[in-house]
């Protein structure tokens, strides 16, 4: 079998991570490189400039939903580190923060943030794997369920 | 025109970025260096050691409000990444953090912590770019409606 | 006298710091390297997979007991460091970022993250010195009290 490219990894799990991202919501840029480290700003699943899901999850928005919207933020994020560093093959992960919108008693924040995790280690594979911390919080902008963040290596 | 020092410029937008930062609130450091990169504590709006504004956004404390919490913040942490540097031409920020004390139905984040963004892009220019969370928090230290935490690279 | 280890500083203090650490809750690692620098996972005071302590500080849960779980989750945390590098003496702390699951009117987030600020700098010394936030959120994983996580310097 030839080997798929992480593109088309993505690809088959559903998602295309080629396409430039969109305008952030503030006066910040998508991802900032620090010597050879990519630090990314906070994505959530908000395609053309509306979120996908909006609420607290436990509460409007399902557990399965949200890891949905994980795996989609997930997917984002590799979209802005490939428009930064053009190889996503040069790119090994670090570290993933996890906010979730949640209800006062939910607190399987870990599966949800697991759509993003498993979604990294299976496009990229042992450079996929990260230390990763979830929360529950309180508000997100444009009242998302899940917000990410995470801090890349560029491979020398 | 004769060009603006980066404290000058602070000192125009009405913030003096030159004194010795406060102690911090528990048994922390205010800057920690680890290589070339300046990580900071979170900081908040408190002068003397007494918060600018008290309570959730939204709520108690208005939009205009915590904006202008978040840029004092900026400010703060403006000087005491010059306090530990000495030069802030040397520096370039990499990552923003920003927490909101919300209350549940506001989904602003954004806008509040552009107060940040928008204080560091103005003094250091191209080198206040940075990549940014903003996140609904349900409670902060001292019920301050913002704190903000950064990280900063020393140009060599 | 003879100096303690850092490891004999920490079961002085009423901690093992020398058993290998338990499973993540999820698909992510404890700990991950990046140049010289270690990112942890949000960790919390949960032993043999049962959280020693539920529900929020200031309502369930009590500042004193909060302030033990973080010193508790302090010592799973340099647990966790050892298992990665081995050498505890080689390790410098950088940055804490601590999560307090608060009540609604519970301020005092940082009287509780110094449950494990004053460990590390009562085991490591000015090793572990660090810059912190802390912050108040709403839910965390497992319903437990304090999540914290770390960036630590491999000194070369």
């Amino acid at each position: 079998m030839i080997l798929l490219t992480i593109e088309e990894k993505a690809a088959k799990l559903g998602y295309s991570i080629t396409e430039p991202p969109e305008e952030t919501l503030g006066n910040f840029v998508a991802v900032r490189r620090s010597g050879n480290r990519l630090y990314t700003a906070g994505f959530g699943a908000i395609i053309d400039g509306k979120p996908l899901y909006q609420g607290r999850v436990g509460r409007e928005v399902s557990l399965e939903e949200a890891a949905e919207a994980a795996r989609i933020t997930a997917a984002l994020l590799l979209r802005a580190l490939r428009a930064e560093i053009g190889d996503l093959s040069k790119i090994k992960l670090v570290k993933v923060l996890g906010f979730v919108n949640s209800s006062e008693d939910f607190f399987d924040q870990p599966l949800v943030i697991n759509g993003a995790s498993d979604f990294f280690v299976e496009v990229l594979g042992e450079n996929g794997k990260h230390a990763r911390s979830s929360v529950g919080v309180y508000a997100l902008p444009m009242n998302i369920p899940v917000e990410i963040e995470l801090i890349a290596e560029i491979i020398e």
